[in-house]
């Protein structure tokens, strides 16, 4: 099957095997693993499996780490000291963190089939969403769609005008010229002439300003798409790019129910294992073995250790740099020299789906340049009557540092105002909210690490490298960071080294 | 609410009025409707609302029409007499008429909200489907994401040089030009210096020769473009198009459990007016009103006469112009002037999803330029196990008759030979069969009505007014031809005008 696959040129394009499994753990051997996020409960799953004796410590009282979800009822504190209680209707949720699974990340999907989660469409693209610049066209939305239709028409016609200029007849032939300008048109909705403009071509691409009906209703009304150079200072195109990178192109998935359904499929698999409510404070290790040393994450009771052959280490980079651990220098440079991006998302719960029932917006992304950056409305439940939440707001960069100084409320506050330069229906709607900051996150302070090219470079292989019997995962030592796949994959690569070489030490000894 | 959208800029679109009611119909009304589709069952539906005495007549033994899923255990037999039972596996289905809702199908759209029809998602565009020609690479399939990225990094970078080659000078600024060269270099994918070539950048599109991955596994290695010419003559281009096209852009749905979800939800609204297994022969009206002759569709039993005062037929042209029909000259020159188009479709049972198993293909389309045309992916259960149904074959034109001339078993056969030269796995994981030649399918002989611009302009009018007491409606007497909305605006605007009429009628009586 597969020699048929690649005969039709289908190579392998990823580093996931289905078929991972570790086997023949030395006798006895035992593994820490500091963290129960995902990184954590797949090194926890599969050392044991493999036949190790397990532990992991985790700070929380549940499972998953940035896997999350937070539903009515869930109270969070962050960091400073507020506390928010979701109040959210049954059914709605928030993922705080990873939100969208695309259909290359092998690993996430592997398992997600293996441990029976479902998974649904996740609607990244929406062309009747909107695209907002308080810059551009008076501050009035535009739909995707226009800009989609407009932004490929226009460069088509001016390509189309190039090419019968004779402009770039050095690259082209008679006959490649006429093939490009034929593509042209269709590619761009041209008329014959190679013009883009008002006609049912490019209505059909941008819509109508009356769409066709039935019976004698009135005829179809062609729409006037946006000017071109308008369209270009609008910098409105931008937006539509997102949809088209490998990272967020269709398919792309949700889990039915909330992200933190992939936490809880997990952690019904590696729960036994793990110890909740555990602050890690301190790891050491010698030749013999590893000890760590933590205590209640609510403070009580004393100091505690653990102690076991091996550790996996998935605690994000920006907890870890707070902790002494007994690592090589190079290790240590690593561990210190990749600071953790800031981002803010908020959850808006409104009465009603007025973004369905007013605007015909069903799942999808609206773009904005204020702070709030994107509204994504829910990708499931079409027409359903009753509250529903959407996502707010995601902010990111200087703005996200400014949101996460706000009050929870304030933040909120905030997400509505400006969505409200989207969608009038806002402040009447408006039911209530939940925001999460990343920096005030307690066990994470941030969102994810951010690697610089240069960073890269000097501590990579560093951070990734077994340091004598500790060995470190999560997506900060992943090419892929901030994904759940990049988690995973650093987790599945660090523990087949790991192995590899616990099996060479028992042997050596 | 509707003032504060609309000072967004958010005109209605449609001509679909959630809150349409008729009422006051004249006291004891009668109105026989003829076809309980979607047209027929609106019809009835709102005809009934507004007080007439309503009943249907259906030639089949339940009501949808086109608007149809056959399942496991369904038996059809089509014109010619082949009969075909569905084998497919419990969940699984196809439709064989209409299977996608567009976003601005707002009738549809409504009456599903009204009747608690579940939508979810359709994809339709997969940037992981395949785009084949037997004419272009070998034959060998590319990803839709290739094909896409390509060509428009392709055409951005023509585009690019030809502006900085000063060539489109007398329609830009310098300013103009500088701002359109950094959009493109944006939106193409391209280099610093313009230039869409093999590099990371368009790999974040195209995808890679190995992707990226965690921890020590190897780096991620870009992928080579497709060559520009190459892509243009392959016409592989020409298939991202119609996800770009109004009717099948995002975000676009499906009933969850089948298209006849719709019809089963109007039909419990409607059922008790209906007779089924009524097969029409003879519509007559005069000044009192209009007698409609039938028998029963299996032939047995006497013809029988049902009077009303009014009539809104919705039996397909391709039916209708074979009964004789008390109507105008010109509207029975209008029910012989359209044309029935040919289309075959064709669902494929699998014993498993090896598309996603070993594909990574998750719903969605992938063409080809053999007749089969298109290759459809379940868009939901992703990750199911068991057997699993795509839609095999959406064959139109000479090929769709060439299919139809064929048993139902040539055809599946057809398709699975077709099919294998996209997915080498088709001889080996098919299963069975089920397919629908529009042009056998008994009470529809042709699967939608096919207007010319020139039919338009002689026949629609005449075609859609009140003839005396009769009124026709269905997606053939709509600018919407082949889909249901056309099929409920038609009938929503042929019942306004009837009422009315009907109500001046009475007032003139």
């Amino acid at each position: 099957m597969y020699q048929a696959m690649t005969s039709l040129g289908f190579a392998a394009e990823t580093h996931h095997n289905e078929q991972f499994a570790l086997s023949g753990a030395p006798k006895g051997a035992s593994v820490l693993v500091l963290g129960a996020g995902l990184a954590g409960m797949t090194a926890a799953y599969e050392l044991r499996r493999a036949g190790y004796k397990v532990k992991v410590l985790e700070y929380n009282a549940k499972a998953g780490g940035r896997c999350w979800s937070l539903r009515g009822g869930d109270r969070y504190t962050e960091l400073g000291g507020a506390t928010q209680e979701c109040r959210f209707d049954e059914g709605n949720y928030l993922n705080p963190g990873p939100w969208r699974i695309p259909y290359h990340h092998h690993a996430v999907l592997a398992y997600c089939k293996r441990f029976g989660v479902k998974l649904e469409p996740f609607i990244q693209v929406n062309y009747n969403a909107l695209v907002h610049s308080t810059e551009a066209f008076g501050g009035k939305p535009k739909r995707h769609r226009e800009v989609q239709a407009d932004f490929q028409g226009h460069v088509a016609e001016l390509l189309g005008k190039a090419v019968n200029q004779g402009a770039l007849d050095q690259s082209l032939t008679v006959e490649d010229r006429e093939k490009l300008f034929e593509s042209l048109r269709a590619w761009g909705a041209l008329d014959h002439d190679g013009n883009y403009r008002k006609n049912m071509e490019s209505s059909l691409r941008r819509g109508f300003a009356v769409d066709a009906g039935g019976g004698l209703m009135p005829l179809a009304e062609p729409s006037e798409p946006i000017d071109r150079q308008a369209l270009i200072d609008s910098g409105l195109w931008k937006k539509l790019i997102d949809g088209q990178e490998y990272e967020y192109q269709s398919s792309i998935f949700q889990p039915v129910g909330g992200m933190d359904m992939i936490a809880k499929a997990f952690e019904r698999e590696t729960g036994e294992m793990i110890r909740y409510g555990s602050k890690v404070t301190r790891i050491d290790q010698n030749e013999q073995g590893v000890t760590v040393t933590y205590k209640n994450s609510d403070g009580s009771g004393e100091a505690m250790q653990d102690k076991a052959d091996w550790c996996v280490c998935t605690l994000p980079l920006s907890i870890l740099s707070q902790i002494p651990v007994s690592v090589s220098q190079s290790m240590q440079d690593a561990i210190r020299a990749v600071p953790y991006d800031s981002s803010v998302k908020i959850g808006l719960q409104f009465k009603r789906r007025f973004w369905e029932e007013d605007e015909h917006i069903y799942g999808g992304i609206s773009y904005t340049n204020t702070p709030i950056e994107k509204i994504s409305y829910p990708s499931t439940d079409y027409g359903k009557s009753g509250k529903a939440v959407l996502l707010g707001a995601y902010v990111w960069g200087p703005n996200a540092y400014e949101f996460t100084a706000m009050s929870p409320e304030q933040r909120v506050k905030k997400a509505v105002e400006y969505g409200a330069l989207l969608h009038a229906q806002y402040p009447e709607e408006f039911d209530n909210g939940i925001a999460v900051g990343w920096h005030r996150v307690p066990w994470a302070q941030g969102c994810y690490g951010m690697w610089s090219e240069d960073s890269r470079e000097k501590h990579y292989r560093n951070l990734c490298q077994i340091d004598g019997r500790i060995v470190l995962a999560g997506e900060h030592a992943s090419y892929i960071p901030a994904w759940m796949e990049g988690a995973i994959l650093s987790s599945l690569d660090a523990i087949k080294r790991l192995h590899t070489h616990a099996v060479a030490t028992q042997r050596a000894a």
